[in-house]
């Protein structure tokens, strides 16, 4: 049985949120939580699938791969959110692969419960399709920002993720993970990115320190990267919004 | 009340076809179809939603655009493909626009219907998850697409799609709408397009005449294409084995 830390944990994300305690405690029952290291792969696309996964902390890098090794990196996953779990849909194997990109602790869960409670729980099946559209609609995003976004763009529209709603400027940033991740986890290759962030800079004033990043002023971040997106900053947008994604943005007025 | 063969056309589609008849008839009871001609826009991004629909022949495309009128096509959807239907976990509202791209026969179905039902059907709740998750894997394809493989390797990727399972060499396939909208479906310029496609042309051998392309080897084309993704062909994409996708293929012997 999980501790009572770890079930509140998980009662608290947006997927298990709405539901009632028994379709929970179903679901849950089973549930382990353990720490992994960089480089741990979780699961391989196409293998067979008896879980599924909800990160506790950390990151983890879905990702496919062509049989020459060129990767192609799906999403990076932080804490509250789910892999593995379509699953269930796909024949019970995993449609992509999974891997820690540092440290993280993550929470085990058996498929086939989700199944179980999933044939006679509406609720548990509302939660479950209100999670693939937030899904949906963020793919739809990285779609579109693939069409209509130039690569500075596309990195002020992740870096404006990262700040905080009730931000006042400056906003100093520490990027959470490695820039060669994030250039892929936006489609591009290492060098592209680290171009487009220079021009970033001079565009908008960007400060960049190593992984810390200094916006003096959101409004003009914002002008700068929105006007190449359906949506008006600040963007309802599900990843910007989640409620369970960590904090990692410190908020300071500088001198 | 919809006709025989109205009915019999949607209990047929990848979506309906798993429904109990209670369930189906009570979505499907209210339901019309109409003739909509090229340019009619079916609805706009953010505009209370009280349908869904259902293509029955033509071509929708389904985009955003941002304030300036740039526009990113999400999807261009055939026969058999539902739209709008995620609106109802969308604050009932629709995720995008949508707009016929060629006279087209359209099926309306009330959003209200479908919401009732969900409510107590876990049948239509998985049928709906599925669908849900075969969406999530075309995406997720497109992305990687995206992230992997060059203009021509995308271009050559949609042709083979358009490919019936049991080809033989040669192929002549008609280009199912206009190359300006395969190339937004593709995420590229229209110029970048026809560079593109002429690469693909030197490459592989295409013939290319107007609209009506053949492929004299379809394993020297997907040789070609499918070194730059993570499946094989023939890949079990849920583009490609959609058995209500219309067939628009001729497949003959030259000379």
């Amino acid at each position: 049985m999980p501790d009572e830390a770890l079930k509140k944990f998980i009662k608290n994300t947006d997927f298990f949120q709405g539901l009632d305690e028994k379709t929970c405690d179903s679901i849950i029952k089973n549930t382990t939580s353990s720490l992994f290291s960089k480089g741990k792969i979780l699961f391989i696309a196409d293998e067979p699938a008896q879980y599924f996964y909800l990160v506790r902390s950390g990151y983890v890098k879905l990702f496919r791969e062509t049989l020459d090794g060129a990767q192609a990196i799906l999403d990076i996953l932080s804490a509250g959110h789910l892999l593995g779990e379509t699953a269930i849909f796909q024949d019970n194997t995993y449609p992509y692969s999974a891997e820690i990109i540092e440290t993280s602790d993550i929470i085990t869960l058996p498929l086939a419960s989700l199944k179980a409670e999933l044939e006679h729980s509406p609720a548990l099946a509302h939660a479950f399709l209100k999670h693939m559209t937030k899904i949906r609609e963020k793919q739809e995003k990285d779609l579109e920002h693939r069409s209509l976004q130039n690569a500075p763009q596309r990195i002020g529209c992740f870096l404006l993720r990262l700040c905080p709603l009730d931000h006042k400027d400056p906003v100093t940033l520490h990027l959470p993970y490695d820039k060669t991740l994030i250039a892929g986890r936006l489609g591009m290759q290492p060098e592209t990115f680290s171009r487009a962030l220079k021009r970033l800079r001079t565009e908008t004033g960007l400060e960049i320190q190593g992984s810390t990043i200094t916006i003096p002023c959101i409004q003009t971040l914002s002008d700068y990267t929105c006007v190449a997106c359906s949506s008006s900053f600040p963007c309802k947008d599900p990843h910007s919004t989640d409620t369970t994604e960590p904090k990692r943005v410190c908020n300071h007025h500088q001198g």
